[in-house]
């Protein structure tokens, strides 16, 4: 082995050693002894001594006794994830709303705070997400809690910082900050965001969340992981065509979805679940999944919708899709967007360690 | 290090240090030296001219004089993967013809058989895929070729060696055989492994394919990946509603797009271009594809589709998606197919090695 080399895969084994054992004690959630994590991992209980070690001191796993045995010799003290140190901050600004959470890394909600609001210009959005990120901080402080960094939930097509299009805010070609009161941001599309907050919530491993607002997104999720598409605008069920000749939409096509179940767009429900249900039927058949969450004003169509599932799916003979309402409601993108941070770091802990380091 | 954990872990490394040197050949058409390997792995050059002659004596690379060494020194030998030994074996049964072809590990294709057909009964498909399978078997062993597995293409829905439905070939619930000329068989949707061929012939990371047949489906395709969907049913195009009230389709439904585009039910190729411009824009919209690929009757369409993808796909502004026809036409699914088998190997070395010894 080469001297240059050593260094490069050392480096590389920790880090995999190290997400490997935090990953597992994630999906433990009564916590795990050490030797069974050895036993898992293939590692030895040396090495996974050292590496629980190391995630202790980083605030990102804790012990805790264990309660039992089975009557044999001192009980093993359990590894959990730490409810303090490191959480990620959830933000949203949407049509009738602004809100915020924090998730600490086992998944619980420390903080949260929602306003009603008007649909903001850009520079008062920024202003009440400055806000509520310094009120979020306070309280993280309070409970000796450290905010890692923010996702902001968006309704509309995002790249990096900039929101291209959220036509329900009547925002166009807008630059958002890439930090507030001191903490780093990353934006997202709500509806993705609020489907890893159902993912979050339920543990279903594959389905297509709809978001019902003025504007209808949809999120994908396979094998508990967000299909994003190549840019990140996928899920744009709003506009998918129901009537090739039918109302104007103000993308400027005709025909679109969200014409005819928006939220103030409805005419009537029979039309609004007629409507939906082809739309769906045409993702279920494009996606293979076998699972619908309906969010929002959409969730108490779902027995209509059904009924035209069952109809316009080619394999809903053999396994026809169930449609469920979304369990977190209109809290699903501020979790699903504080998640993405608390997951960031349960996947690859080892740079979050080298970052609190710096 | 306890003992239970040495062989575990050596062979898992073993098995990702094969992989990672034979996927670097593969990316390297023109052959890459092992100091090259070496330097992009991280491994040991001990390692590297270990882990090539288990490669060599597999028969799945093989050494190739360098022409230029910079003028420095003898030049170094070059690891291309091995045009000989282990092959693929791809076949299609379709509407009007059955076909196979064989396709060794650089991407060639060493065998191909085309047979036109009326569709043909369950029985009378597996003796074509028998005598075609036979065929392939005697060629590639006059070139001193091993077929490894191989798979064939259905247009229909598929699990396992059950094709649950293949309307255009009037099949439901027809159990194929496992094997036959003594090469293990799995099954697959035509469109997806066409989409694979495409994706083999032009190195496009992320596009949706759309399959021209009397049946009309899709594969997608994202960073070179097929998304097969939760149970391999992704892609039903066909099946996606471009008329709510619209035409009555075998499936059931209604307004299918395979009654306004597909090869017998067109009656206009305006309304067959209009119907497959919403549908596409629909998956386009769902799936945040920059690229659709044409293949069969539909590939003359594509600029009368361009016009109805510009109209109604929402991201259209920003990167509007590019249509283009198939490259392999008819080829694409056999091709794919065969590919399967081969990816598997580059993939996943040490299993085939081991097969082989076994």
């Amino acid at each position: 082995m080469s001297g240059r080399d050593v260094p490069i895969r050392q480096r590389a084994l920790r880090s995999h050693n190290l997400a490997v054992v935090l990953r597992h004690v994630a999906d433990r959630r009564g916590g795990v002894s050490r030797a069974a994590i050895a036993a898992h991992s293939g590692l030895t209980k040396a090495t996974v001594s050292a590496i629980v070690d190391e995630l202790v001191a980083g605030g990102l796993v804790s012990f805790s006794a264990s309660a039992d045995n089975g009557g044999v010799g001192r009980p093993a003290p359990r590894v959990t994830l730490a409810g303090a140190r490191p959480v990620g901050l959830g933000m949203e600004i949407n049509v009738d709303y602004v809100a915020a959470c924090v998730l600490d890394l086992s998944g619980a909600v420390r903080h949260r705070q929602v306003f009603d609001s008007p649909p903001l210009a850009p520079a008062a959005a920024v202003a009440a997400l400055a806000s509520l990120a310094e009120n979020a901080c306070a309280a993280a402080q309070s409970e000796g809690l450290t905010i890692a960094r923010g996702v902001v939930a968006v309704p509309g097509l995002v790249e990096g910082t900039t929101v291209h299009l959220a036509p329900n805010l009547d925002w166009h070609e807008v630059t958002l900050p890439a930090s507030l009161a001191g903490i780093d941001l990353s934006f997202g599309n709500e509806a993705n965001l609020a489907a890893l907050g159902e993912l979050h919530a339920t543990g279903l491993p594959s389905f297509l969340y709809v978001s019902g607002e003025i504007g209808i997104g949809a999120g994908i999720v396979f094998h508990h992981q967000i299909l994003p598409g190549t840019r990140g605008w996928a899920g744009e069920l709003g506009h998918v065509t129901v009537d090739p000749d039918g109302r104007a939409c103000r993308c400027g096509s005709q025909g679109c979805l969200e014409q005819y179940a928006g939220k103030h767009a409805m005419r009537s429900v029979e039309e609004a679940a007629s409507a939906l249900g082809v739309a769906l039927s045409s993702a279920v058949n494009l996606l293979d999944l076998p699972t619908v969450v309906l969010g929002g004003h959409l969730a108490p169509l779902a027995p209509l919708v059904d009924a035209e599932l069952r109809g316009r799916v080619l394999t809903a003979k053999w396994a026809p899709p169930t449609i469920r309402a979304s369990t977190l409601g209109s809290d699903a993108a501020i979790i699903g967007a504080a998640r993405t941070v608390t997951q960031a770091i349960i996947d690859d802990p080892a740079a979050y360690l080298t970052s609190i380091r710096a």
